[in-house]
């Protein structure tokens, strides 16, 4: 049973046709921008990241059984799932088999149309809920004639409650929950322990081809990976507006500098005013490259040249792994400096702040953790072109360096500088990286975390100077609001000083902090 | 009431002796060193920080009456809190006033040879608890006529329980505890909201003369910033030696590189172990830096020559801030990496690395946040000599750069010249930063942060490269254990390719970072 109210919002969220934005209109989608549904969906994660997290798993079953559904399963199960009168799920780990899904245990034997499945599941969120009757699970399971290792995994839709062929509910499957975890945080969102096939085995229909299951399960995946770095800039945004109306509203100590003796809010405050603006500028820099991932992801499907659909969908595939660990790590860190602009007031749950640092917790984890994601980023996103669609992308961003040149009175010209540096030390870790890989695989795999955080710092400056460049035009020819148009540029330089600068020393330990790593007996250490 | 056995343990820990370790043996103390007493103290504070707040905050209260108390307070008080029959706390925080101490309101009306006490007190961390008959509260009031703000403060020491001339306990005072925080860690530990003299005043006694309390609260302050220090460091080990002995035991894929299918403990995969490292790096560079503030302590106390006393004097003011803040903010990323490393069970709150990542959150935050103890650097430590107490530091940085250059074949000269590298920039910012405070503090204010970072990596750099240096000599000569010296020298040149090697780039928010925080408009923001 979900917290009180939460299953009369999620009905609410249902009847508002929410759910269904980003979806294939065939069977009941709204057909909109996923880029759009990115930007709506970031106030779901904001506004509760326990209650977010089953749109987010429903959209990922959404998009396994659209690709690699049949026509039947698309059609009995879609539409309500895209409707929300049905959620899905991810049955993916197991006790024994969490990164390394090749040592997957649960079985699927055929019989006749559908498979029995047997197996225990765990960190299953929203393995079972009140908001809805039926609940769609994608469990990945072994057939026993399969491959060994992640070769021999298939994936099956396995129902909570059998579905007629006219889409009327039948009985309850053979599965149930078994508990529910004790967590740090995101506790409004139950993750459960599953139990496949205690009396004789669930019934599972195939999706895809038998032994292809990873192939589906990365559909899902990646599509989870993008809204799990979105998790990152929807908490970092709920923790920045929460520390800056308390900072404005939280009177301590009098100004620096002044000769009144009175308190003044601490937003007045140097030291506060640098922790939000850090958690401001760390906010739009992940939310500007997480954006810039969803309309990646939109051209790529909707564009109408084929070239440039390819070489969207090489930009989503290059960006996935840094948006998923870099978002959600900034996220953490956000979180983490809201709770100390709120002093010791912070440190108390009724505050609200910590909560927000116990739920960010999780997104550098689930999902693939950021490891996985660095590794991701170095062997499978560089090695698989050489660092082809890398070039491409630092292409267009040196290629900003000429327009930023052009701001009137050198405005932009610290911040262009940093982007330069930033760029240069990315373009020379890059190649190092792909020259590395082959011959020392280890020392690649030691840098890649410290090569995607300096990914991210300079694909985020790159989109930060974009938007202050945007700014700076918008204030001469006098459009828009100047003082939001002011705060673009203040925050973007903002980046580029405290953030950005930071980028080049990188370096350092991706080209020679390998060594002492791998130098290390595991007895040692 | 405490926790199940907790007060059982603590009657444990006093009849070993334990509390009495580093105080006067005039009061029933061992007179050992303060450094012994600290390391002896990591140890519990790693056990259990929730337990071993009791001992940090008694330790405070001791202080503060040995050095401001007079003979015949110390005579009836010490003895018990030094055996630790009794405890203590401090009381400085009210709902208005936090950091701004000069706002607090409770009241101290003379009456006799005592003062009666009345107000409300925040946080009060021991307020009240089942494990000694008696506490001994360090209250912060203000006199009837006493200036406004914080040259208005006096101490008094507030027993719970009355003590007569002979030191038997007589009735309870007018004090009692109102209620107990709900907090994000430390939850083994009592924060208590205090409300003293409900029924006409509680008995309190001034220590030390009326106004003068910031000074002596300053003398349990400064105590407790080391300590607070140390806890960050203890954690930082019970993280590292927790998640070490999960990456040992947790079998996950293949090893990388290797032809072998079968898949291997984690603590194989390279990013398992730069982020061991990481954590094993912190933990003895904030260790070296809090253990070598003991060493100063005890010989600005002890040394034989008065101008050694006092350059030792000067070494502790001015690492304090640092070592409080730095080693804590440390802890917290440590505490987070151990999450980290735990993957999913890490999130999940029986596998007890959660709880690292929740206790540790407090120590930047109580005993002075971070941004204190960077404003308490620049412009105190700074500030009051012009940066010579911190000029003769840095020369004794520089000096161990000959020592470093001798080491056989070059084996240090890497980390010699990140060393230099970062002295450099610590030396640079640290003159920028005495002047730029005459002619705009709020710059100076605004970059305290950043700098107290750079000074942290630095110092804590000098102190690996300074073990480094031992450990190879030690391996020239062959003695002791070889294997001890390889990890000494493998983890301080891990400390200088991934820690070291990015503080030289902290010089440019340091510089230029405080434009963009003044130039906002609150706002704005």
């Amino acid at each position: 049973r979900s917290a009180p109210g939460f299953a009369a919002i999620y009905k609410e969220f249902v009847a508002g046709g929410w759910n269904s934005l980003p979806f294939d209109p065939e069977f009941g989608g709204q057909g909109m921008p996923w880029l759009l549904a990115t930007t709506v969906q970031e106030m779901w994660q904001a506004a509760n990241m326990g209650f977010g997290l089953v749109l987010l798993l429903n959209q990922g079953a959404i998009d396994a059984i659209h690709h690699h559904g049949s026509a039947e399963q698309k059609a009995a199960y879609l539409p309500k799932m895209i409707s929300g009168e049905w959620t899905g799920t991810m049955n993916l780990t197991e006790p024994q088999a969490g990164s390394d899904l090749g040592q997957l245990k649960s079985r699927a034997v055929k019989e006749g149309d559908h498979y029995r499945i047997t197996g225990q599941k765990i960190f299953i969120t929203y393995g079972d809920h009140d908001f809805t009757e039926n609940i769609v699970h994608m469990v990945l399971a072994r057939t026993p004639d399969a491959p060994a290792g992640s070769k021999g995994i298939s994936l099956f839709l396995v129902p909570k409650v059998m579905v007629g062929p006219d889409g009327t509910l039948k009985g309850r499957n053979d599965l149930r929950c078994v508990s529910l975890e004790h967590k740090l945080g995101i506790n409004a969102s139950p993750t459960a322990v599953m139990a496949y096939g205690d009396n004789g085995g669930a019934i599972g229909y195939l999706i895809g081809a038998e032994n292809r299951g990873l192939e589906c399960m990365f559909t899902m995946m990646n599509n989870a990976r993008l809204t799990v770095g979105l998790q990152g800039v929807a908490i970092a945004e709920r923790a920045y507006q929460q520390a800056r109306d308390y900072a404005r509203a939280r009177v301590q100590s009098r100004e620096l500098g002044s000769s009144r003796p009175e308190p003044v809010p601490i937003i007045r405050h140097p030291d506060i005013r640098r922790m939000l603006l850090t958690m401001r500028a760390l906010t739009e820099a992940t939310r500007a490259l997480t954006y810039s991932a969803g309309l990646s992801l939109d051209l790529a499907r909707r564009h109408p040249e084929a070239a440039e659909r390819a070489r969207h969908q090489r930009r989503v595939d290059l960006l996935t792994p840094v948006v998923k660990a870099w978002a959600s790590e900034t996220g953490v860190e956000v979180a983490s400096l809201g709770v100390q602009v709120h002093g010791g007031m912070g440190y108390i749950e009724e505050t609200g702040a910590a909560q927000h640092y116990r739920d960010a917790r999780i997104t550098p984890i689930y999902e693939g953790t950021s490891g996985i994601q660095a590794n991701d980023l170095v062997f499978r996103k560089l090695g698989r072109d050489r660092g082809a669609a890398a070039a491409e992308f630092f292409a267009e961003i040196a290629a900003l360096d000429g327009d930023l040149a052009t701001a009137l009175g050198g405005t932009l010209d610290r911040l262009r500088e940093q982007l330069a540096a930033g760029l240069a030390a990315l373009r020379g870790t890059t190649e190092w990286l792909v020259d590395i890989q082959d011959k020392i695989p280890q020392a690649a795999a030691a840098s890649a975390t410290p090569y995607l955080q300096l990914f991210g710092r300079v694909a985020g400056g790159y989109l930060m100077a974009k938007a202050a460049l945007a700014a700076h035009w918008a204030q001469i020819t006098g459009e828009g609001d100047s003082g939001f148009y002011d705060l673009k540029i203040i925050t973007a330089q903002f980046y580029g000083d405290h953030v950005l600068s930071q980028a080049p020393a990188l370096r350092q330990p991706i080209e020679h902090g390998w060594e002492s790593v791998l130098d290390l007996d595991e007895q040692q250490i």
